[in-house]
């Protein structure tokens, strides 16, 4: 572990590409694989990790497989796969409700530019939600069984989708992590957003322009009272604002 | 699923081939991987399971990679990485004491032909231990710290294998199952016998033969009091014979 990043006991790693990102188009909750370019970031985000010398008691990811894969695979690289790991629908991606499947060029033709800017760069503005008959909607997924029926979204803004990340944070990760374990997280841009902005009192303007890079482990150290100490990119500051404009030219805001 | 198995409710996966097994070394507690052809009979049990159309609740493993990454390869096959997992040690392989690491004629030579013998079939016999200070014994690994020190093996015969089985058994899959979940495991040839053995009332006497084959689902239907209403290999009753003659003839009981 290098020393200018303290001891982290909370690592955030935002999955690679997946195929959907490739076709640029909205995926949000539909549960679309790593493309081989996604495999590589997630080995990559393993190495760094391996290399820092970080070790984990838990591991959190959502219950979509992009994310999965990506931690299967950080576990292989830092030869952990035993460790305990947790799924939570909480952890996924923002639901694009009825956007998602759609790519740039259909979007902005069935909505106009302007209003797609609107539904990707606004921190409240739901995109319009998938018809509760539609085969995607969530109530007809098994995975989501076990969730509160009215607690599935249908489409979010980033606003709902913090909304629904900081329960699972106060009942999930807090406690743990005031316990004294180290955890890592394998998710999704908006939902890694909603904990950095919890943890870094970023405000609701802000977030909005703030780009996690893809497959770079983002680490921190936080006190008992879960504040900050310190935090940064394990591969460095340069390389991961890089690596974010990188994200935000490529329109990839909608995976 | 075939209608001769009825609605299975428990599922239990042998990993398949390691590099030990290749070897032919007793492998116990000490993590090897698959071969490309343990990566292939996992590969035939998900899709055994698949075509089955057998759906499940959780699934549990042990905290050893070959029956980890067994079930990894199982629940990408059934489409189905969302799955609740969780890992419990107590589903580990025979811990298989100072003979871990010993090929069968390193072990032959040290002990004689007799002697492995006993070790290997005996019900209760446990091999040599490893000794308290040496750097595989289970103490050293950060896997095992909440386990409870003195429940953590340095050799077991098959009997004491059962007897840490049984508790995850009772304490885990049978609340589980009397709560109507339906469960996957994926585990080791001995952790499979003592589940097995305790299911169908088997004799300690006949125990001892029975081989459970590699890659082949073995689907339980249980009632509420967790009695086995049916039992059966999704490949067949004759082609897990043959499989399990295979492992047999093959002396490789050491997985």
């Amino acid at each position: 572990m290098s020393d200018d990043i303290g001891r982290p006991n909370l690592v955030l790693v935002r999955h690679g590409q997946s195929q959907w990102n490739l076709e640029n188009r909205f995926t949000g909750w539909i549960d679309v694989d790593l493309t081989e370019q996604g495999v590589a970031e997630a080995h990559s985000a393993g190495g760094q990790i391996r290399e820092a010398g970080i070790e984990f008691d838990a591991a959190w990811t959502s219950v979509l497989q992009r994310a999965i894969h990506t931690l299967w695979i950080i576990l292989d690289e830092i030869e952990a796969p035993w460790l305990t790991v947790a799924r939570d629908w909480r952890l996924n991606e923002r639901h694009y409700g009825a956007l998602q499947g759609l790519n740039k060029a259909e979007t902005a033709a069935q909505h106009g530019d302007e209003q797609v800017h609107i539904w990707r760069r606004s921190y409240d503005i739901p995109p319009p939600p998938l018809d509760i008959d539609h085969p995607d909607h969530p109530r007809f997924d098994r995975r989501y069984r076990y969730a509160p029926g009215d607690a599935l979204p249908a489409a979010e803004s980033l606003k709902l989708t913090l909304e629904r990340v900081l329960p699972w944070w106060e009942s999930a990760a807090a406690p743990a992590l005031r316990d004294g374990q180290r955890l890592l997280v394998a998710a999704h841009g908006n939902s890694i957003r909603a904990i950095v902005k919890h943890l870094e009192s970023i405000s609701d303007e802000e977030i909005t322009g703030l780009n996690i890079p893809t497959g770079m482990p983002l680490a921190y150290t936080l006190d008992q009272g879960l504040q900050v100490v310190e935090r940064g990119y394990l591969a460095g500051e340069r390389a991961a604002a890089e690596a974010a404009a990188a994200v935000a030219a490529q329109g990839r805001a909608t995976r």
